[in-house]
């Protein structure tokens, strides 16, 4: 093995950190400057070898949007699923595998205006058929098809969409979603506190610090407008003005109620009123139902039914104090028709080493009075700032900041299909969350650095490196071996690799043990072995000695797998 | 919970049962026979829930050629996939991901006349993209866009092909491919052994049965033909009539050659008379190496060479006694440069109820003489019969029958983009297998019936119900607890559910144990643990009475977790 490829994935592994830095906002020139003394040292710097931009002629690149990730960010993904994937399966949810693309009229009508952002596949004669968008509608329909009234599923898979990608903010046009939901006629909030209940243990799990789970009710949204005077036929479009709440300023949203909307002031400042309110569960609750204005008004008294409910579950659950009951979330979708919630990642907080975040302190209701105050933010509010809504709260954002989940329930959306296909006896509500893989991944990611962990594409444990003539059959051998013993283990495809080279591979992917294979060791039946503590770890040290029929019971003590 | 939900699950679980086995070419009367009877049950049966083909107006199914997998068969394909990941990790791989779809023009020219197979996206403005083929390009791609010049990768996921789908065989337009590749400029036939050493752990693991990886050298084949005298530019041509050999007579294949591709007979006979070669792998090569007249051709002499170092490393990885030295193995694939192998499953062995299944004997050489006997079919041959053989090993086939795994050596394809973008300087070879991961579900799916084992489509231990008052806050405090301590726990998200649903709801779910909620034992403290032996176990036996602090412990230690 020649120097070159070395060094092409120093550049390789640089350019990847650059770019972390670089969606980090943080300061990225020592590595840049690496970077450039790096490719000197390439026999043919820059020809050709990265992509350059579709300037005509073949460019080696993945399609706008989309990114190949590399084995550290795959790896560390795979760890987010297997979170993920052990806490949904301990909540009862089985999983599915729906296709990647489905028929057109499927995803039809399901988007609103983000349907433009739909890729279709070319007529290439058959059946017109589309990526699918999310996870959401590809569920729905497979209840529908196969007549199935009741499902907990969750379902991991890339989903697709030709959005204006923002790659400095890590928003691709192909990502992962990571949905989990309960479809059936159950009783009223208590699928809904299984989901919220799972929801906070999943993130609690995967260690991303303090995190706050919105939650609101669209009944009592909608009772606001009726109180307050919106027409019917406005009531998503002033919802979706409300729903902006949360990372612009009250002025600002009352302007596009009145001035863009046309709503009188006096219902805008009347919405302004209550939309404002957050707090505890239980406390904003008991002021709301005090409130004989709002409770004249049959939708808000069903929501705030609802809650209290909700609530109390959730309170069983233990997960109350991560809950924050917030008129303001309204959520883009028009399918939601009860609860709603959105999981925001509180990135102000330090990061805590501990694996078991603290239960991040509630404030208690705050009550930024809207009508007279224009201009102020929440303390929450000023937490998010750069906040990416989303209607399904997968979208990628700013690293460490914003919406990582969100869900809510949609009891009309499987009716749909089965209406659509002839079918009108069966109503399958449904109740869900998706959690923001690219989010954690990016939140995780920066968590690991602020803790200075060392990053593996691979889990190698062992390396077997020969002192003396290349030693193949004897390295093969005790791989062979090792490997049989499920110790994972590499040695250099060569039959006779340099020691240094052996020595620099082991040390590029972080292989916590070398297995030193040498003839005055061999001849005495023994094999040395050293313990890597760090890349400068070749030096002195030579390592144990340890007899060849030991080696097994020896190394398997040391990983802890004994 | 009425009775409806599980009158169409049954139906659907019914459906899936019917499809297997007529996949299986089994009967399936006694099933068909229930599902009519079932169907009747159903308030409107047959009304628009069962997708009915395309028929015009809106139906509801997946695009032709996909299937949904459902939780028993996405269960099993995550376990097939975890025991490969389990080894391909041990084996040193690292694993990336890349984009489903790539640039249009990163595909083209890579697949000869299949390239009509691929699916190609609409073009909707900006970059003509197409879904991906396999992932042995993306792979390249990825190393010559990166400059990469050494990796061990794995890289499991879904391809695209147009292909005309054969349902019953489970031949699909969307499937898994499974990958593992060595790229790098390594020694002869260390790497390939390494391959050879990992896929032969790989299958023994997934315990499919038994097995034999034929192995044949693109250089001996070539030399082959030029000793024959098969003109430099048929080469390709005739090598994929030798690739019929595993399912078609000799004498048909030597018509192919004479007939239709103008072949001397002469020239054919003399071909005949090493391709109907095979047997273990140092006895034939033995034979070869004696071999005068085919020992005047260099590139035999250079492929013998490699055999003869790769057998000696197989003996190394102990896997020699399951490789086939098998002469009429060509593979479809144009870029394969050096050895050739595919792993064929032997059906006809009764399923073996032990994990690791024996090594299969193999015959010594057998050599039908081809030039003499037309019509004869070599012993492996009968095994084979409707073997659907396919350029990389993953295409899907009737059950139990035929290429489970396939690959080779492929030195010059990365080249090929490397230059192609400009970058001429670097050749990175590359060996790697695609094991095929449909036909191996399929057989894990047969063995698992001829078992009786029964399927869960999740992983459910404990269903918490409730005798008496409902009891909602109870059971879903016990299962707060139980999920607290790792424990899968489910409950019927209902206020006040009837007893005999809650009990038809655990047994549908194969639940090995029932916890029951009553007021008399909660009063006391206590709750009844209830082992379920089948699905009639709701009969006498009352279960188990444990103080509610010892539950977790009890538990534990009943599902082999204390």
């Amino acid at each position: 093995m020649s120097s070159e490829p070395s060094i092409a994935d120093r550049i390789a592994a640089l350019q990847a950190k650059i770019k972390s830095i670089k969606i980090a906002k943080q300061d990225a020139s020592a590595e840049v400057e690496e970077m450039r003394q790096l490719k000197a040292l390439l026999p043919k710097p820059g020809e050709g070898i990265e992509p350059s931009g579709d300037t005509g002629g073949f460019v080696l690149k993945t399609p706008k949007g989309t990114v190949d990730f590399k084995p550290q960010a795959t790896l560390l993904r795979k760890k987010i699923f297997s979170t993920l994937e052990t806490i949904f399966v301990k909540y009862g949810a089985s999983t599915i595998d729906t296709p990647v693309f489905e028929l057109r009229k499927i995803l039809a009508g399901k988007y609103g205006e983000d349907s433009k952002l739909i890729y279709d596949l070319e007529d290439q004669g058959g059946e017109l058929c589309s990526l699918r968008y999310d996870l959401t509608v590809p569920f729905a329909r497979y209840l529908a098809m196969n007549g199935i009234l009741s499902m907990k599923r969750y379902h991991i898979g890339k989903v697709y969409r030709r959005d204006q990608p923002i790659m400095s903010k890590g928003r691709l046009r192909e990502f992962y979603q990571c949905d989990f939901d309960i479809a059936g006629s159950y009783d009223p909030m208590v699928p809904d506190a299984e989901i919220l209940g799972m929801l906070c243990e999943a993130l609690s799990a995967l260690d991303i610090g303090e995190f706050t789970v919105k939650v609101n009710h669209r009944k009592i949204l909608d009772g606001i407008f009726e109180l307050a005077g919106v027409p019917a036929a406005q009531t998503r479009s002033i919802s979706s003005a409300v729903d902006k709440l949360d990372k612009t300023p009250w002025a600002e949203v009352k302007r596009e109620m009145t001035v863009d909307k046309g709503l009188p002031e006096s219902v805008a400042d009347k919405i302004g009123k209550y939309v404002g309110l957050k707090g505890p569960g239980f406390k904003l609750l008991e002021k709301l139902e005090a409130d004989a204005t709002l409770n004249s008004i049959s939708s808000v008294r069903a929501g705030l039914k609802d809650m209290r409910l909700l609530f109390g579950y959730l309170e069983v659950y233990g997960v109350l104090p991560l809950i924050s009951f917030d008129m303001s979330l309204a959520r883009g979708l028009d399918y939601y028709t009860g609860i709603i919630y959105e999981a925001i990642h509180d990135a102000s907080a330090p990061p805590s080493l501990s694996p078991d975040p603290a239960v991040p302190p509630l404030s208690t209701i705050t009550s930024t009075d809207l009508t007279s105050s224009s201009g102020s933010t929440t303390s929450t509010q000023t937490k998010q700032v750069e906040k990416e809504k989303n209607e399904d709260g997968v979208d990628e954002s700013a690293v460490g900041v914003g919406s990582i989940a969100g869900g809510g329930r949609y009891d009309n959306l499987v009716g749909m299909f089965a209406e659509a296909a002839g079918n009108t006896r069966e109503q399958v509500p449904c109740v869900g969350v998706s959690l923001g893989v690219e989010r954690i991944y990016s939140i995780l990611e920066m968590r690991r650095r602020g803790r200075e962990e060392k990053v593996r594409g691979k889990e190698t444990e062992v390396f077997i490196l020969s002192l003396g003539d290349g030693l193949l059959r004897e390295r093969m051998s005790l791989a062979k071996k090792l490997r049989d013993a499920g110790i994972k283990t590499e040695f250099m495809l060569k039959a006779k690799p340099k020691t240094p080279v052996q020595w620099k591979m082991a040390d590029d992917d972080h292989v916590p043990f070398v297995a030193i294979v040498a003839p005055a060791e061999l001849k005495k039946g023994t094999v040395r072995i050293k313990e890597q503590v760090g890349r400068d770890a070749a030096g002195d040290d030579k390592g144990e000695e340890v007899a060849m029929e030991d080696v097994i019971q020896y190394l398997k003590t040391k990983l802890g797998k004994a």
